[in-house]
């Protein structure tokens, strides 16, 4: 018999909370737990050089033997980005539809993984982990193969909506199963986790079938080449410039890393109808018209090294665009992308090249529901308990706002944090202890190496450069055998500011004979003498404070 | 007599073109030259540590016996933040309406320079500017006072907007003086300049006066404190954020170094209508109830060190903010802000503070002319030349393209960058040399002393860090006397990492040994060798490339 507190239904999300990304929610009851997605992060603007961020799993690792497995709503990378990381610490079974583990495969070997613990299930798929049960069920997103994740556990039934929309005129595939959703709604939910991106766009999400004459009609006017950039695992908005394609008797060129990838894994797994004959290799490409090409293109968040921006910046070693061919960016910016893609969008004006963006045209539809669905998800569901996810504190208070207005009391609703954990019974819903949870930032190929004291230095050194100071000392003498020299990288033109550099080093030569006036021999004290002077001499001279660095070379003269 | 060169107008943007920012349009025919604008740019975001970008105006001081003098358009910094580098190496009078001089001398106090150059006009004046003709024409801007400048030229009227917009019925002063504009439109407009800025938005833009009714509302609801961050320049928002404070008794608290400047003068000049009864100073917030007091504050682009911002990170000396209080964000997000104002919204969220921002509530109306207006426009003034400005190549082709709808001929439109020179006749315009222009990269107190080779090595120190290998070397000898020694910043966190220090510290010493035995002895070469192999090294152990900087102490032991 199990004790009290083992009654409870545990639920702590790891990352997703408070912020975009890094979707991570685990769920527990006694001996079993079970984790709903895995996805990374991408790094806050402060946090230089780094790659990629994910999710802090010690407690996962701690609770290692309750693991029963990973439920994958859909292929994203704030979805799926961090298995392979996960993976490399824990020997779990993951389970996703067919697109998403075909996309998890990928990335794995990538890794240098064995993808045996990938499990594919299909839509309306129950399985069992441990004291729960995860149904599968068919939802609607910019990629296909999504799925809301209803779990049923001891204490009832927690809903998951993943990241969705209520597309009811899909490009390929079928709406998303109201019919099983309104289903569990009528039965009872408890508790509806349910997804926050979109919470302040009122109205209702465009249908992703409704850009099909938008892409024709450009189609139609284009003269020369046209680049279509867009989400690689957007499968069904590359059907929809394929099939578009396909009217105009235009081939296919496939450009950027992520796409190819993405349209090889969709083609072989059938998600994409694309006959082989219309693809052209990137190399024949100048075998052919510019009016019987499109290229289809990764970049459509401006992103430097993606192949629309090398295009742009004519530094691709393959496509050079030309005056009057057509670029459609079929993407609208996430938060923060804003300034690269309008310098790409510059560029391409400047080459006279016809660029078409969302700003001006509606070539692009969000993946994520907008109000007026999130008020249908909530009807249909019905949930006892709500507690939003995936998304900044903004769009998480804004949803649970929405979620009283629909009628769930308002004591029933709860905005928590990454690490928070809640304590769920078929009564209660309440706050719990602290649970680790974080960012460990990923730098080439460490991961949790670099943090806040080296983020700071790379700040630091960002905005102001770097001054060493260094001289050799003969230990025992206490005099200066070599230097002081000064050298400094990021500060300052070195040749415009040479009397700069000489006042430089006269004020370290000063500070060291100060500290041997004054009978100061720590190599420690002496540094932080150096240090003050110089920095207080180059703020006095040029109102800067760059990260000054004092290294002191001893030798004992034998 | 001219010589028939001299009978050309000459017109050079030294700024502004294919760019936001950084405004200065320079004209000049035969002996005279006058100059519109003299505006500082903002930083891109490759420019790492730099404060503010301002012009190369080497082509003015090379032809500084020519000018006439500066006109400005209005007070915002874009307009007037490169005066004073402009006149540290010119002397040059400067005209402006009231409140723009008067933001011009606060700003020429603090650079302690003289302000005998300024000159106050008024709208309606015409100023006299060698042969040129300038007449201030009344406009309608985010901020009081702004102008478009007609000037008559001897080859025919030049007309320059400005930034503006047409409002009917804006808070205090008058409409735009569309009587003016098309009378200048009936008599005959040679060429007109056009700021581009919203010529991406349909329709046309609300009026400023529109928003009134929105803060009484905002005001009535709210309980506790309320902090309304705005632009500090936008006087007409303050003006309105005082009259609602004065309809619900409560009292205005000023925050923010730039919002006490600038009500300052407009106080000082009439042109806010502030009793000082009103003014509760910061100090004495404490002794007023929540209820009694608006706050009104910088930050709305969510600057890391403006007041909102300080107040939202609870790091605000003065004013701490408290659930229950209500902040009003009265601006949308300059492209490029995004995430630091999102930062600043969750922030306040997480306080259970009550945030109203633009994105859910009508509580900012842009500055700038929509397309609309930019249409009426272009219909009063029908020039015969027209060049679109203030815009990147986004904004100014779309501009040409409205241009060419509303009835100018393509071959009369011209889309141009910084530093191109157009050459206008009463019968043709064309594009002449090319003029030296550019970025001057101000970071503290040095003007052009940070470049590309500075601001790569930040880019680099930002992404990657710093490992500095040193060694002292006895120069006759060739033997080591102390080192290598091995120290980084910004690259990992060496407690973590010692293994990698060791092992750096022993490929830096083979690196060495390899030279000595081969008998290398240059220092160059001995610092490539050692830069070579720990490079190699550190990128096979971790896949990164920090900056690696060798040095080479040398002593003679005599």
């Amino acid at each position: 018999m199990q004790k009290g507190n083992d009654r409870k239904l545990k639920l702590v999300p790891l990352g997703g909370m408070g912020e975009i990304g890094k979707n991570i929610t685990v769920l527990e009851y006694g001996n079993d737990i079970m984790i709903v997605d895995c996805g990374m992060g991408f790094p806050e603007d402060e946090m230089l050089g780094i790659d990629i961020v994910i999710p802090d799993i010690s407690y996962l690792i701690k609770n290692k033997d309750k693991i029963r497995g990973v439920v994958i709503t859909h292929g994203h990378e704030d979805h799926i980005g961090s298995i392979p990381y996960l993976l490399k610490k824990l020997e779990v079974p993951i389970y996703g539809t067919k697109l998403t583990i075909g996309l998890i495969e990928k990335k794995l070997i990538e890794h240098r993984l064995d993808n045996k613990c990938l499990h594919v299930v299909n839509h309306d798929d129950k399985i069992k982990l441990g004291c729960f049960q995860a149904h599968f069920i068919r939802s609607n997103h910019s990629i296909p193969d999504a799925s809301c994740i209803a779990i049923t556990t001891p204490v009832g039934v927690v809903f998951h909506t993943g990241d969705f929309k209520v597309d009811l005129t899909p490009v390929k595939g079928e709406p998303i199963d109201l019919h099983t959703i309104a289903e569990y709604g009528k039965k009872g939910v408890l508790l509806a986790l349910s997804e926050s991106t979109n919470i302040e766009s009122p109205g209702y999400s465009l249908s992703e079938g409704s850009l099909s004459n938008n892409f024709i009609e450009l189609f139609k006017k284009a003269k020369k080449r046209i680049v279509v950039a867009t989400f690689a695992s957007n499968v069904h908005r590359v059907q929809q410039i394929i099939d578009a394609a396909k009217i105009f008797k235009r081939k296919i060129v496939i450009s950027g890393r992520s796409m190819v990838n993405v349209i090889d894994v969709a083609t072989n797994l059938g998600y994409l109808d694309l006959n082989p004959d219309m693809i052209v290799n990137v190399n024949d490409i100048n075998k052919y018209k510019d009016k019987e090409l499109v290229i289809i293109s990764t970049g459509s968040q401006g992103e430097e090294m993606a192949a629309l921006s090398r295009m742009a910046a004519d530094e691709h070693r393959k496509i050079e665009l030309r005056q009057g061919d057509t670029v459609i960016i079929s993407a609208s910016p996430i938060p923060g992308n804003e300034k690269s893609i309008s310098q790409v969008i510059n560029l391409l004006y400047e080459k006279n090249i016809e660029v078409i963006y969302d700003k001006l045209y509606d070539i692009h539809v969000s993946g994520h529901a907008k109000q007026e669905e999130h008020k249908l998800m909530l009807a249909l569901l019905k949930p006892k308990f709500f507690i939003p996810v995936h998304g900044e504190a903004r769009h998480l208070k804004k949803h649970a706002e929405l979620a009283e207005k629909m009628g769930i009391k308002n004591k029933n609703i709860m905005v928590i944090k990454t690490g928070d954990m809640v304590e769920i019974t078929r009564k209660e819903m309440k706050l719990g202890q602290k649970i680790q949870s974080g960012n460990i930032l990923v730098d080439g190929l460490g991961v949790g190496d670099v943090g806040n004291i080296v983020l700071r230095d790379r700040k630091h050194l960002s905005e102001d450069g770097l001054i060493i100071a260094v001289v050799t000392i003969d230990r025992s003498s206490g005099t200066v055998l070599s230097g002081p020299d000064i050298i400094s990288r990021g500060f300052v033109y070195v040749r415009e500011n040479e009397d700069l550099m000489v006042d430089s080093r006269a004020a370290v030569q000063a500070a060291l004979e100060k500290c041997f006036a004054n009978n100061v021999r720590e190599w420690s004290a002496i540094k932080s003498a150096i240090k003050d002077e110089l920095s207080k001499f180059i703020y006095s001279e040029i109102k800067r404070r760059p990260m000054i660095l004092p290294i002191i070379m001893e030798v004992r003269n034998s």
